[in-house]
């Protein structure tokens, strides 16, 4: 039975909740529409963050990244669209979600967004 | 208005038909979904010819690779139906595909397949 | 209808006003002439910004860095114009400016300006 | 229910039987054990060949490379079983086998071998 | 005789204890079990501290690096025992443990946790 | 007086017309216009050959590069005319045009042609 | 008519006083003599700095780095002197001289020297 | 207790004698003296063999190795003698030397000399 | 006649004594023995200083390296000594030292230890 | 004493005169003077040769490439030189000069000539 693309971001106990430490996951197979062309876009997500008392779960994360393959979606807008779905369900101490977009009309975009729970 | 995925490859009258010369295409932006499992695989698609009466006209070419994105498709099998398809389309006097998918399973894996119109 | 090479650069609204993140577009097709020898100089530049009520339109900073093509511009000039250009049009919090040129007479030269609307 | 380590090979039809083509899989993840000291040793395995009735099914070659983590097994000895592993089981027209091994005692090895059945 | 795998980390005294500097030891040969799957992970760990009274030990870190092989291990927890094996046998100034994981679905991970004793 | 763009290329003889050797010059900053769109494109020309009783002087392809700026060309056409041009005015043994253009639509192309005065 | 190489450093006004910005120049052509062996020396400048009221100009920085063919130079004489004599010119806000010599004797040497107006 | 430096190679029985396949052992840790100043040269070996009967034992091609660091080698000399002496021990199909050495006088030097049994 | 190794570090007066600047040495071409196993070990040591009335003469420098060849060394002390060693003869205001040794069991190792005359 | 540049290539006996093997020496420091604007031109020369009964001298070879230094030069003519005067020295079964040079007017040169005795 193949899994399916989700929003739901699954959540495991921080096994080390007493340390501030860094997790960061790469995933170059991000993939949304235009919403001016409705044409493929594609590029790479970082989500690096430091846990709470939760970590993100490794496989719900590429369903959740998987589930904006048939949207469309702005490149700063979905930046933090991701910032905000990890951040409300990972409740993490900070986290930052770099975006690298593929050339489009011959110019390259990246988006860098942080959260930080103390600021 | 947006264009869309298309299987037909728009061509236009090759510039120099005297003459036998290569024309390389890379595209690193080929999705289409795992026949098994159903979750999107990731590739880049090499397309490399020698041009008879007909070159392949770049923006058909892009909406053609789109054309697989909502489909499943084996790695081997989907070289070899692009090798068939832009062979038929351009009727070139040499073409090779590559392709080159993403890792999966911790393997990564690649795909040439050649057609020679003299063979 | 083809696009023409303009100094508007068109905005929309930040999608995320209430945060500081930052975008960053890098071009490497920035091309003008040399004010001295006329001929024509190459290079990539940068943009890096905060936004605050805007941002800028990926479309139109592509036609915006066309219109440099036909005129004469010095390196340390042209790398100052474009932010005065994007500050005035997108009216971030901060913005940098990397423009890195091609060899001349053995030397490359790269120029980087910055903005600070706090400062 | 987790998968198992097997020296089984699993195949599935060439879907293009009528054309000679290569398909290259390259694992970075081989491990197994010295035969001498017991330690474990670590390598790339990339598997290149042209398929005649029959390709190697992708995941049951992860399960195959798996099948060596705990033995004893020399670089030169398990680079010719894995070619005469996959042979048996997939029949190729022409099968190259590279096999990269980590540095040892300041020496890095390189193994290669090639089957050909016209040969 | 063969070593075998260790818990134990061997220690020696720091040969300059009056000064701060950074000892760094990357490993590019981590493998464990995923708790999941029961399939191998891979990985490369970086050690780097600021020794006190004692330095690690090269040949018994190798050892130690072995002793995960055939255990399951979360990639974050792990990490965090490393950390603290390696503080508990070494009592350093300060240490940091960076483990990189190999790609599992599209995604590869990296953990950075940190140790200091004036903290 | 600034030099001026034109399709005149100079020669010079060849110094060492009783041996055959290659001569291979690389220019990154070609630039011409879309023909479809009218927008700027960009690529690297590489011209490599065997002289016979003349060289291409390397100002005179400086210029004759930048003749291209202002017109409209395929890739395709431009390639086998910089072939011509090149053969018309050098005359030489042997050579070779490799033209590399940079991403359009999520795609780089590049276009290799031959000349040989003995085919 | 040859230019000469030349002490002289030819400024002219900088497009943007009221802003701290940078310019970097990368001059990988730098050769002098070794003042104990005679032979000829090779390294990169690198030139950065905030201008004030003066840029330098390009061509007369590559006359200025070609005066010292033909003297003796240790390495971080020259680097301090080109400092000084770029400082004496262009009366710059900030200024740093990287200077990076190739292998002599298994070793490769660079100098970094820094001018602060303000300090 | 600690090995030896030895000119004695060790051979074992190889595993696939019934097939020609390739060995490639590189190791970036030879040194020897200069004949003509007494200092220390450091270069990389590469030895790459089709075996007969006999592959070379690894640690022993260590200990060969190491056995030429209180020597005085001229690079072409060496080169030649180590392939000498692997033939006379190894008695391959083929073997191929390739001595990379590092710069000397602002000139590297590679040095490269192959043996075929049938030739 | 050939030079000698050496221990001892001949200096020469810094050319600008009034200002604080950095000067670079490199060495990729360290060997000393391995205490334990007698086996030589290889690494690269870089030497990097703020000068305050002398500066090291680069000759000296490796042949001070060249000294450690035939004596055991462990990676940690022998830093360290490079560190001492230095500061003794040249006084600097800061120094640092960076060794990276080859691998050895598997694991690289670096270190890094500085020197603070003000500290 | 220091060295002179010198047209006068230095050879000794080929140590291993039975065997067809290569030597290649590569100088990343040529420079000449370009005889159009009399400035410094730069590149780096490869010498790959089979030798004969001798072999060149690495020493001489370095004051050889020296003596170009303040000489007038073009690409394609120094080329042709340099493969006639080291055949001329060294009588070589075959010869190969690769000749890459520094950037001028935005185009890279490189040039290639071959000897063979037997040709």
């Amino acid at each position: 039975m193949p899994s399916q693309p989700s929003r739901e971001l699954v959540t495991f106990p921080n096994p080390a909740p007493g340390r501030d430490y860094w997790i960061r996951h790469e995933c170059p197979e991000y993939s949304a529409l235009c919403p001016v062309t409705g044409q493929p876009d594609f590029g790479t997500i970082v989500i690096l963050y430091v846990p709470d008392a939760l970590c993100v779960e490794l496989k719900s994360l590429k369903l959740y990244l998987w589930s904006f393959r048939d949207e469309g979606h702005y490149f700063e807008q979905v930046t933090n669209q991701i910032l905000d779905d990890v951040v409300r369900a990972v409740k993490p101490r900070r986290l930052t979600v770099v975006a690298r977009f593929n050339v489009r009309g011959g110019i390259s975009t990246r988006v860098v967004a942080r959260y930080d729970k103390s600021a």
